[in-house]
């Protein structure tokens, strides 16, 4: 049951399939008389792409975005807007064998199980190819929030053991993993290797920070704003865990600990993560995500068959070694949907 | 804009606050021909209920389920049913400090910057206590897994540095943390007594295992199965982080180690924590979840007023030193809503 | 599934059965600071309350409107609204043949194929009674409208085959028919108390005028103004047709007949009812509706019972002879809902 | 806000523009398995497109649906579909004086209204020519009511004063205005060349009936499946009434005489149009839905420019002197994806 739509005010429906004809997006509910054209997808979309580096896959993918509808002389209308980002250089024959073979850790053994019948190719829906709609999405997102002075950054906080040691958001787009550390980027390239190496591949955890958002955003009980945030980038596929402000950390501290004091000045501490109560406080919106390593590897790994047989399977395809640097365009995305979402949505109380 | 409400199928909307005249639930989609009555309820009530240890507010309240609509002849009809609990014990005269002062770590301040004006007594709409109305839609939901062999249990993973070294479900009910090693539980009393002599609280880790779950449940894309049950226990008030299997220790580990190989007999280990691509593969769920400690504590802390000037804050009304017993139930119950939701949705594409 | 809420950013969920223990609605949505209490619902329950007329039920209903939650101090809080309306007067014996029996032209036949399980007294969840919490919902709606200059009228256009000739707005409220024609309505009382006296019922065809409402309101393309007003007014029990402006008259006028001419000082005429491609265009804006005879009649009746055999039945419960009256505060409510949602949606566009 | 999309199991968003890169429509929701190819959009695409008869637009449109997701191997995978078919032969110069002047009946005054920036040319957004998209859905709807032994038919019913005086639905494919009386069909051929001569429009009534239809679709208390068709229907640009079984005529009976007796061999009469309860019941659904002439037409006709100075204007553009045969299988598909829907819906009950 529909479950490929996200956001209520301005609402995201993402189609399309790895091996197909393209990956899509359709935004309702984006106001109009903001001003959108091709170009402006150019930067994120490149970003999200494969790269050509060591650790990452050398799938050479264009990824134009197309805009079918709502934009009229670069300016948007209020009707839906639809993005569209064809296929290339789909040759989709290495996967012939998991018309066979359930890859582990991939969602081919449970798309099975539920649909009977689905594409398997490089992952079908499943694939980390349906991000790309996202981070096309979250542009126009972001087209949103800019002029509220809103800006969404991600970073890889984590990598092979390596944990960066500072933070200067100038340096992230300066590393080819995003660390906004430049040393620890450097330390980060060997492990990194070392995996390629062994045919294995690398998770990691990154962080987020929004500046610039106002207080009163997030929606009391279930649509709080961390709750929100918390299923958008739990939706992403290698995903599998979450934290806001302190996070697991506060756990293990006592109240008078954890407490943010409130000064006339703001919040004396931001233990919080910028959220109370499941509303933006006004002070910076800090979340950490942990990404386990890519599942295709170059090892030989046990599996099954559809009809349950043992089989052995070793991947010898394009895929990253670790996918976190693609996936900081994705988390910023959707931090991004979520918080133009929750910026409209928050139009209707005044 | 409209944030109050849970789940497509089987949809819950609560409503309520601390001080009013009670809280309640309205679950629209819960199929027909349901044994429910008012004595359905009483454990779940009671479990979640503040208790008269030395951990937990003295507060007696009975949350005893009123049935509004929905059930006939002890049969559910398929029509909303609508749940309330009155509220008793309503003393909300300690309460009028809040309309001049902020609570560090609580919503007042967030509540007050977007709406102007709101019930602040006891924290009014941002109470626990309207955690009773979920965890009385959780009963709900408990009724319609149950005859598929789901079963969901969460319990005490670590409370004051103290962590279980053993899960004894068994364990759990007996002891009053909730905790599934009898001799954790025991030394998890010390630090919740010093805490409580230092006017102070304590946060926790709580982990939660669903058994017997089918293969099959969750939707692509943003609706999967680990998204939903982040968002569900992350928009629990004291909630600050989620992990799905292997969490935030996933990202340390090679592909080679945190793959679950597939085997004829299952899969051979779990840290996928029982989703793979968002979708239910059969095997246990597994999330563990951070709660901060309770903000309302004995000590004097620094806040400000509404107009912005710096005041002190010590609270001596009756609150919980450790909140992790009461929020064991709400998590339980808000598992079971999701779970629920997506059984009923998964009909829909067979 | 879910079909027990209406609207999106005003949103409106009802519960309860003729014969349980009371009807009620949620309304997610409502902005905060709007000044409400128990009182101003007095009026327009009244109005929907069965009177004491010759063509209305005897039925002594109170249809005191209690508020569970979402105002403190008499003002919104932004919180969900809960209100509930207990029953009293709940004689069930009657309906006890129901528990065989499926009256003609009920829901009962439908309702048991549907769900098996049916609270049948009195027509249980698809009784009229529902309606009351239709009508509580709607003096809510009615608060956000009328700072807007906004104003529904509903009335009594056509009764026992007697058109009203003369529409006088400030008639309505004194004829016991709410028929805006002094002169029509008492000549309506022939009919009335004619059917009355064979154990027949009649239907009738009602009017819908709102003033003031701004352009702009109905959004493209399925959400459409006209569309949710007819989907709002379709949903109400007896209502068979519904049309906009001209409506079915227009399917046999020219284009040049038909289309409105633009002015500067506004349209020319007023063929569209006040709806343009979906969006209202600050004209009055007209729908009419037509419903049909209640179906519980005295006189003798064929019908089945529960295993398919023929049965003979006659209604000698409490029931209107013409329903027309006590739905005209139900259309208002609905379309007062209707416009309440879309003007709440239209902010999240500037 | 979010008004683009249609359903809740079976979830139809539509977007794009009369004169951009195309219209498409993305379905969520829609089971694995069915087979589904490029060559099942062929028929009812081209019984929407333009025709080359006297009473529809000369515009030559192909109408080509491309699948662009959601099917693999001819076989839907339950993955969203979506659908585009791209926009030819668009010249748009005509359309550049409605950047300046607002043509009568239509909705570029309200457009303007509300967001101020639209897409004109030709009606963008609420141009008929996103009724593609709907007629591209209700295809893959129909695909899922086939197998079920649903039939959706809807004609011709009254054309310029000329109401069919037989209903033959054979008849319907033979005759260029869908009229299932061929002799009423011939009949109504004058009146349209007529009303072309004069360079006017005419409306029309058609008709819908739905046989084979299980009992038990359709949701309490809002989307009743009355109430979700009515709105289905009246959102399509030109519908100005709906009615359903005996709409408007049931409001001039008595209970006696509408009340449709209930017989071991089903129900004697059906003048409630096969729903009651706002359930269906087994029976023929029956819908009648009346719709307001062309608004474009060749005669001069008074307007106002965008800064309220008076105009005159007269379309001399290509376009429909009867537009009802061309929304013949809008209605159909609109029904249909109704139908789908609440199919879906009805399973997540058992």
């Amino acid at each position: 049951m529909a479950g490929n739509s996200f956001g209520q005010a301005f609402r995201v429906t993402t189609f399309g399939e790895s091996h197909g004809e393209g990956v899509g997006a359709v935004i309702d509910g984006c106001p109009p008389r903001i001003r959108l054209s091709r170009e402006d997808f150019v930067r994120d979309m490149a970003r999200r792409r494969p790269g050509t580096g060591s650790h990452s896959t050398p799938r050479s993918e264009e990824d134009r975005v197309e805009i079918l509808s709502g934009v009229f002389e670069d300016l948007t209308t209020g009707a839906p807007i639809a993005l569209f980002i064809r296929n290339r250089d789909v040759d989709s024959r290495p996967y012939e064998i998991l018309r066979r073979l359930f890859r582990p850790a991939h969602g081919d053994y449970t798309y099975f199980k539920k649909y009977g019948h689905f594409d398997f190719r490089g992952g079908g829906r499943y694939s980390a190819r349906e991000t790309a709609a996202r981070v096309a999405a979250g542009v126009v997102a972001g087209k949103i929030l800019e002029p509220q002075g809103v800006r969404v950054v991600a970073y890889t906080l984590e990598l092979g053991g390596i944990r960066a040691e500072s933070i200067n958001l100038d340096s992230i787009e300066k590393s080819p993993l995003y660390c906004p550390d430049p040393i620890s980027s450097q330390r980060m390239e060997e492990p990194v290797s070392n995996a390629g190496k062994e045919g294995d591949s690398l998770g990691g955890i990154a962080e987020i920070r929004v500046t610039g958002c106002p207080a009163g955003l997030g929606d009391p009980v279930f649509d709080k704003l961390d709750a929100d945030l918390a299923k958008a980038v739990m939706s992403i596929g290698t995903v599998k865990g979450v934290e806001i402000g302190a996070g697991f950390e506060a756990a293990r501290l006592k109240g008078s600990e954890n407490n943010d004091p409130l000064t006339p000045n703001g919040f004396g501490t931001n233990r919080a993560g910028g959220i109370l109560g499941g509303i933006s406080n006004g002070d910076e919106i800090v979340l950490r995500v942990a990404m386990k390593p890519i599942p295709s590897i170059g090892q030989e790994q046990d599996t099954i068959d559809r009809e349950g047989h043992p089989a052995k399977m070793s991947f010898t395809g394009r895929h990253d070694i670790a996918a976190i640097p693609r996936i900081i365009p994705v988390l910023e995305a959707m931090v991004k949907i979520v918080l133009a979402d929750h910026y409209l949505r928050s139009k209707t109380i005044t």
